[in-house]
Formats: structure tokens, C-alpha cells, sequence
């Protein structure tokens, strides 16, 4: 899978993979305005926190040519990168790469014209991040892969993964599916356990489709059943990805993350997080000021239960640092607290 | 909801509601043979512990009527009821109460006559079957809404339950929905969270059902969050029923339980399971002598994962006992190891 299908800036459109149609359908949505990028971001056509950095990052580019088309005046333009940067709360990077891009506008570009903004300049700082993310991930997967084999030892590894943290979610490598990828390459993997990720599935609809691209090993397990399998010894370690890590070290991930770290401290195997420095927010002390966004309880409740079911449909949860080994960036390994 | 409803036996055959047309149709299934038995046992239709004990004992009265109407020898006999007892490994209640059930046959009715068996006393032992598993539902309701109320103090209780384990798998109240059932009467229950329970959804299907036909307030949460949800303080006690139960107080269940019950201590509250003397396995020392019933990859992969994604689907998991805060019977409140 070429990098530019998942996320890519062709004649001043963003062009996208649909991850909703994923694994059935491979499908590449044209993106012409903010309205569209939006609608992309929260159906999760566009999903995984360093793909949205990276979207957010050419949404900015798109605003302007979009303003530029549109006559729009300066408090239009900023309101509509807003829209964008808060089209979902938890990841960080989403509104970081807004606020990185944005600031090629500069604050003297009062009114919106080619004179006060240098759209080319924008473009290229978007495709900036875009490159950038790519390396990260590459330099992210190298890290975990040489940690998890010092931790873990010899034998090639069984890795437990959550969600879909590979290149739809992060361009190059991924995150954690990176690590598990240049584990593969290296030799040293055996096989991966991949928990579904109910509502949306993306574990059993793009973690394994990816595996299967790739020609890795893996079998696909529902995510109650994940705590128990790793209590009877079927995976040497597990491996996610993050939207979030507070200051403390408390990371924001996927729902369903949080019940892995216990059962991995329980059965005396790592929990290693795989993140950009991007997703580290000093700003944030603890995972307590991490906002967690609910989602529709349709997700969960249609078709299966009775009509009018009530649901509780929050999309991350917290771990605490005192259940993490490690969190591996591009740049170091940090110590959790386990 | 009437009791015979859920199993019954009328005019020589097992009528059964069938429980994977629940939520959206009330089917009563009619069974005259065991072939018809074991499929109807296999595919979850009737399902649950106790009423699977139920189903089995009426079982062997069916056999005894289909021998005797097809001219079966005793060793055929035996057979059949012996693919009945085996249709599903887990729980204990099946195999029991089918052996229970047999006895009546008498060990020196070699061949299967109305002479040599009495039909009309193995029918009578099968429906004393199914009267005392709705009595003995009653009195573990009771006994766990005591336990709770006395346990966690004075205020209405939210409780976090997982499966379905209501008078769909226990006849009368159930077990851990019965103890629900009993604190809502008493005036003692605030509201429930229900695992929906993957891969086929008895706590989204039949759980939230059989709670809006009570009027019992609850939300359907998705299996990976439940830990989560507990750690932040969302629920007072964690109560569930159980297959098996090891002499040693290892607890096998519905897979999904063994997260709950390291949540469960991780935060504080107390982990109840509710089950029957019946379900107690003198037998079997420890969980890990337990079968673990293992289903077919399809209800894990169909229709959402890449055609060819291999699973595990492991169906039930083992609790130790050290994480249990106490198991409640009809007869008894046994503390667990916690």
C-alpha cells in the first residue's frame, strides 16, 4: 500500500482513504472543502491521531484556497480552521498541526487575499507535516522494535495489539502496528493477537487487513476476551498506540486499552505505548484533564439491541503510568511507572 | 414474562423460546428429538447454565419417548443421551442433570421397554428438574441482594453485569440478574451497565430485553470499556453468574469476566457471583482443569474482518479465585479470596 492512498494533497484537494469502507471496499474519497474534511473527520473516514494531525495540516491549506475561492474575510477563515481543529477532542494532534500550519498565515494577514497570505507557503508547511509524520513513524517503529527485543529477549514475540495504529493511521509504518512491523522485518515476531475494537471495529476491519498486506501472522480476538489471553501466557507483551499522554505519563488511547495494561501488569509482560512526541501534551498534568470524547449510542446499540436501548458510548479511556513499562517515541524511550 | 415460556415441556415434546431471534422475535422453538436438542443446545438457543441442567433432564425424558418410539436398544439410548450431556462442555449443569436424570432409568433396564422403563417417573425427575432450578434462582436473588445491600451500605446500587444470566438462562429470576431483579424491588438499585458481551451479544440481545421488560433503568456499554468504566468509578459492584466453579473458588465464565473481576479489585468494589450449588464442581480442583469451550473463528470474523482473517474464539474464561470477594448460592454466601 503506497503511502499518498491514505492521506494526500493533488490540485489543491486532500485526497483520502475511506477508512469506513475498509476491509471490503478500498476507496478514495476527493476532499474539496472544510465542510467535507469535517464530515471526513468525525465518520472516521480520516481516523488515527497522526493521520489527523496530518489532515489538519493540509485542512489548513484547504481553507485558504477555499477562502480564497469563497471571498471570505479573516474572522470566516479562523472560524472555519477552528471548525476543523475541533472536529475531535481527544487526539492532540489534530489541533496541534492547525495551530502549527495556521501560524504560516501569520497575524498581520488581516484580510484574506494573495497579497496578505502566501498560500504556496501554507501548502508547504502542510505537506511538511505530511513528510514528517511519515519519518516519525519510521524512527517509532525502528525504537520499539530494538526495546521490545532487548525486554522480551530472544524468541520471536507474540504481540497483543489494540485498534489500528499502522499506516492508515499514521502514514509510513504507524505507531505500535510500525513496531510490530519492523519486528516482522527483522525476524523476531512470531504472530499478532488483534483485539476487534468494538464499536467501530477497527482492529478486525484495518489492523487485519493491513496484517494481511503485509503477510503477517495474526488472529483476531474480541476485546473481552483480550484480558483472559493474556493471563493464560499468549502474548509476550502489548503494544498500542496513543491520542494522548498527559505529563505524568497517563495515556489516552482507544477504549479498551486500559483493561490490556491491567491484565499485562497482572501477568508480568511490558505494556509498551508507541507515540510521536507530538502526542506527549505538557500542557496536559494528568490523564484526568484529558477530555474523552463520547460518541452517537447508535454505534453500539444498533442492530442488536432493543429498540430504545440506552448506551454509554465513550471512544478512549485512560491508563494510568503506573500500568505502563515504556512509552517509545521517535526520539527516546521513556519509563512508565510499572 | 412467563417461565414456561423459556423451557417447558408439553404433551411429550421440550418447547423452547429461541433466544438468538431475541431481541426482535418471540419464537417458540418445538423439539420432539434429541437431534433437534443438540442443535438447539449448539447454536445458543437454549442457553445458559441453569437452563441448560434444565434442558438436559428434559432431554433424557425425550430420549426415553423418541427410544421407545423408534424400538431403540439400550445402548442406543445411552448414546443419545450421552450427545445430550456432551453438547457443550463448560458448564456443569448439563452434564449433571442429565446423569441425574438417568439414574431413573436404572442401571438393569437392558432393553428399552415400557416394561424395564418407567417414562412417566424419568419425566416426573425432569420437571422436579426444572421447578427446583426456578426455586433455587429465587433464593440466590435473595441471598445476593442481602449480601450487596450489607455490603456496599445504605444508597441505591449501580451494578455492573456482564452476559445474560436472567430467567432466559436460569429460569424463575436468574442468578446475577436476579440479585439485580431482587435490589430493584427492595427499592435498592439506582441503575445497571450491561456488557453487550461479544461475539454474540447475550447482554445487548437478551440482557437489556429482559431488563425493559422488568422496567429496570440500564446502558449498554461496549465489553473493552467496562474496565475502564469501573476504574473511573461508574459502578458500586461488579455481579455475574458463572458456569463452573472449581473447588478451590476459580470461577469459569462467560469469556469477558476475568477483566471485570482485576477491574473490580483494581478500583475497590466488591465481585459477586451468583450461581447455583449445582454449579459448584467438587471434582474439579482448580481452574485450571476447566474445559474452555472454543466456537467457530465466524462469529468472531463474519461479516466485519478481511475474508480469510483467522480468530480465537474462546467462549468462557476462569476468574481465580483471588479475585473474587465472594460467590452467593441458594444456601450460602462462600467468601472468595480477595
Amino acid at each position: 500500500m503506497d503511502q499518498p492512498d491514505v492521506l494526500a494533497w493533488r490540485d489543491g484537494h486532500i485526497e483520502a482513504l475511506d477508512q469506513t469502507a475498509l476491509p471490503h471496499q478500498v476507496r478514495t474519497l476527493r476532499i474539496s472543502t472544510v465542510d467535507q474534511l469535517v464530515r471526513a473527520i468525525t465518520s472516521l473516514a480520516i481516523r488515527g491521531a497522526p493521520v489527523l494531525g496530518a489532515a489538519g495540516a493540509l485542512g489548513v491549506a484547504l481553507a485558504v484556497r477555499q477562502g480564497h475561492a469563497e471571498g471570505w474575510d479573516r474572522p470566516r477563515l479562523d472560524a472555519e480552521i477552528k471548525r476543523i481543529a475541533d472536529a475531535r477532542p481527544t487526539a492532540v494532534n489534530l489541533s496541534r498541526e492547525v495551530a502549527a500550519v495556521s501560524a504560516r498565515i501569520g497575524p498581520d494577514a488581516v484580510s484574506i487575499d494573495a497579497v496578505s497570505i502566501d498560500a504556496g507557503a501554507v501548502e508547504a508547511a502542510a505537506l511538511a507535516v505530511l513528510d514528517a509524520t511519515a519519518a516519525v513513524s519510521h524512527e517509532i517503529s525502528e525504537r520499539g522494535a530494538a526495546y521490545l527485543t532487548a525486554t522480551c529477549g530472544g524468541g520471536p514475540l507474540r504481540i497483543h495489539t489494540h485498534c489500528n495504529t499502522g499506516s492508515l493511521a499514521c502514514l509510513g509504518w504507524g505507531t505500535a502496528l510500525g513496531v510490530i512491523r519492523a519486528l516482522h522485518e527483522g525476524g523476531a515476531l512470531r504472530h499478532v493477537i488483534v483485539d476487534e475494537t468494538r464499536p467501530l471495529l477497527q482492529g478486525a476491519r484495518l489492523t487485519c487487513w493491513e496484517l494481511g498486506q503485509l503477510g503477517i501472522e495474526h488472529q483476531l480476538v474480541c476485546d473481552g476476551a483480550a484480558p483472559f489471553l493474556i493471563s493464560r501466557g499468549l502474548a509476550d507483551a502489548v503494544v498500542v498506540g496513543a491520542d494522548r499522554i498527559a505529563a505524568n505519563c497517563d495515556v489516552a488511547n482507544k477504549i479498551g486499552t486500559y483493561g490490556l495494561a491491567l491484565a499485562a501488569r497482572q501477568a508480568g509482560i511490558p505494556f509498551v505505548v508507541a507515540a510521536p512526541e507530538s502526542t506527549i501534551d505538557q500542557a496536559t498534568p494528568s490523564g484526568a484533564a484529558i477530555p474523552l470524547e463520547q460518541r452517537a449510542e447508535e454505534e453500539i446499540t444498533v442492530p442488536t439491541a432493543p429498540v430504545g436501548t440506552r448506551a454509554l458510548n465513550v471512544a478512549f479511556d485512560v491508563t494510568p503510568a503506573e500500568l505502563v513499562s515504556a512509552v517509545v517515541t521517535e526520539a527516546r524511550v521513556i519509563p512508565g511507572g510499572r
